[in-house]
């Protein structure tokens, strides 16, 4: 499974590399900027995705744990973590 | 701690259902657009505050709870429901 | 067409701040955190169609009004309060 | 002024492409998923930027043109563009 998940995180990030080399010819053509902003918008949108394959696997794996056997400071700091990265997620 | 909790979370939006009710004189004043959209900015962000409590304390005590005792199909329910409030934060 | 607009802003504002004091509501009764967050999400996304409509006319008159008659200073002034605005908008 | 602004959003973009490679490298040595995710995050942040420099350009030339000597229809065009660009921007 982790196996899995690995290669799924990376394929997305190969295509969103080049969706990214894809919109960097698209300014060099100088395409209407409004086709350029659709683009860049479902970059973004595919980065979310991303993060959020990777969050739930953190959830299931890394924070799941430290709620079963680990001291309550490890707990604290796992929820101090994902709050943190779920205040960025607003930005 | 819990009564804390909830105090907080009520006077936040009792302060916020305030500022809607504000908003709306300042549309009634036919006040400028920017200004509006500032106050409104703001208010959105003081519900972002008060949806980072919730979610905190639920981390704290339902999602943690359940990780440690929780049964495997309870931990999955859990995990979840805050892949799926997390994605609506995007939104 | 103004006070159409005003009438249904308004008409949002307090449907909002009734769903405000709805939350008090299920706080105070100590509803399921996940059912809070998800009434807390739809009234951020009815607060962002409120901003899509102020600045919606924003553009339709103010900004379009310094574009056709207003001085080069003035129509870069519109600009960057579009600009501000948008900038808040991922916040 | 038009070229300054191209090479600065195909820098932008290239950086962005290198961060990128940066995250997959990362997810093959199998570095903490807070540490991807913070990246990540800070490539949505930069992918934000280089939407904000194109909307900008976008308002001074194309929409503000439009607004000058366009039709009503046209102006409305630019208009619903930019503000269907803006909804998406909330995703």
């Amino acid at each position: 499974m982790a196996n899995n998940h690995h290669k799924e995180v990376l394929d997305r990030l190969r295509r969103i590399e080049g969706q990214v080399r894809g919109i960097q010819k698209m300014v060099e053509e100088e395409r209407y900027c409004i086709e350029v902003l659709t683009v860049l918008r479902s970059v973004v949108a595919a980065l979310g995705k991303v993060e959020e394959l990777i969050l739930r696997r953190h959830l299931e794996t890394c924070v799941s744990g430290a709620m079963r056997s680990g001291s309550v400071k490890e707990q604290d700091e796992k929820i101090d973590e994902v709050m943190q990265i779920l205040s960025q997620f607003r930005r």
